[in-house]
């Protein structure tokens, strides 16, 4: 299961699983995507509407429609982002409260959703995506950082809880990736703004959603089941 | 190329690499190892009496070797080991040093000899295998544990240090792992030693060197080059 398969690492992900011989459950897939993958072969199940993980619903429709076609859920991946950036001083606890809801409540209802059959199952691989801002000092965005600690966090201490059913839970988080959300709001689709861009991060350039994938895969295709309550970041070494 | 490919992930390692379209330096493999990875094709280039990494003189005729060979080093994976447990206030000075050279110096080398030639080609991947003692105090081994954790904080050092030139530099630690060694160390082939092992890791078992191998596949294997300086514990939940 994919949520919010129509964005972010969402479409690179879907096809990095569907090529290693998995069904799939697509959180709002562009329907081109769904195309593509049935042309392969993969089953895909659909589920529009559940773009906004804060709502506990959008979660356990992902699941149900698992539960419903496929009469179980192997993997899960989510990831969730709400950005609010800004100097500490000039920051409102709303912003913090917004940021709480879509940082730390989304990852909150997915796991509250995807667990429960995966402990009935004994088995299963979930995948949250937080942020790399989660491990370290974020000049401008200590707020979103902060949030994104306390979703990593969260992943470690349940990832801790459910062990022992052999539930994997794991976190990776990004930044600097080469998508059209980061693009837009960083301005890197200025070729010189991109640039100064690239020069903060250490390995000199953007990650690709394709990469990042790949990354993802040994914590949700079944082929590497003996790591939990991990967090990587993902970052050109930022952090 | 993968130093140490006679055990531990070594061979596992080194499927998985040959799967993947890589050809392949070993060190010290057994020779039907080498036999099947060329009966499917794979070019292969045997290097032995390097088991011992403590020896500058073994990684440099690794990469040598490649460079004979290849004409460059896409990626390199070494472990090492030394292993001393016991009580601090039982342990010796000399105890602190041969973990030194096993489990520090041995790492220091095996950089040093690898990263010039990927600086050169401006990429590479280098993945140090340390342990997952590094990342959590460890009962019963203090020095090795931190010997390991000097050794993964100096990955984390040299990767930020050479993430400019587009090199990674990355490790991940182990622990509780079914494997020769592990069995003997530990007394896991006794079946109720091994249960009550077992009972101490989260997930509950041991793991396979196979699924290792999948995940460590996308630090070395080309497929996805977006980070650097990470660690991550593949324990079981352990660490």
């Amino acid at each position: 299961m994919v949520a919010g398969a129509g964005f972010y690492v969402g479409p690179a992900l879907a096809r990095l699983l569907a090529d290693r011989g998995h069904d799939l459950v697509l959180g709002d897939p562009d329907p081109a995507l769904v195309e593509e993958l049935m042309a392969r072969g993969t089953e895909v199940e659909v589920v529009t509407g559940t773009d906004d993980l804060t709502d506990p619903a959008s979660s356990q429709r992902l699941v149900q429609a698992a539960l419903d076609r496929f009469g179980r859920v192997d993997s899960a991946t989510a990831f969730s982002g709400q950005i609010i950036t800004g100097r500490f001083l000039r920051t409102s606890a709303s912003d913090y409260q917004k940021l709480f809801e879509g940082c730390m409540l989304a990852p909150y209802h997915f796991l509250q959703a995807v667990l429960p059959p995966m402990i009935a199952q004994g088995d299963g691989q979930v995948l949250v995506i937080t942020s790399a801002s989660a491990a370290r000092a974020t000049p401008g965005a200590p707020l979103y950082s902060s949030v994104r600690a306390g979703a990593t966090h969260l992943v470690r201490n349940v990832a801790d809880e459910v062990a022992h059913t052999g539930v994997q839970v794991n976190a990776v988080g990004t930044n600097f990736m080469d998508f059209p959300a980061f693009r837009k709001a960083s301005g890197a689709d200025d070729p010189e703004v991109r640039a100064k861009l690239e020069a903060r991060v250490p390995l000199g350039r953007l990650g690709t959603m394709e990469e990042f994938a790949h990354f993802c895969g040994p914590f949700v295709d079944g082929s590497s089941r003996f790591t939990t309550g991990q967090f990587v970041a993902y970052a050109g070494g930022w952090a």
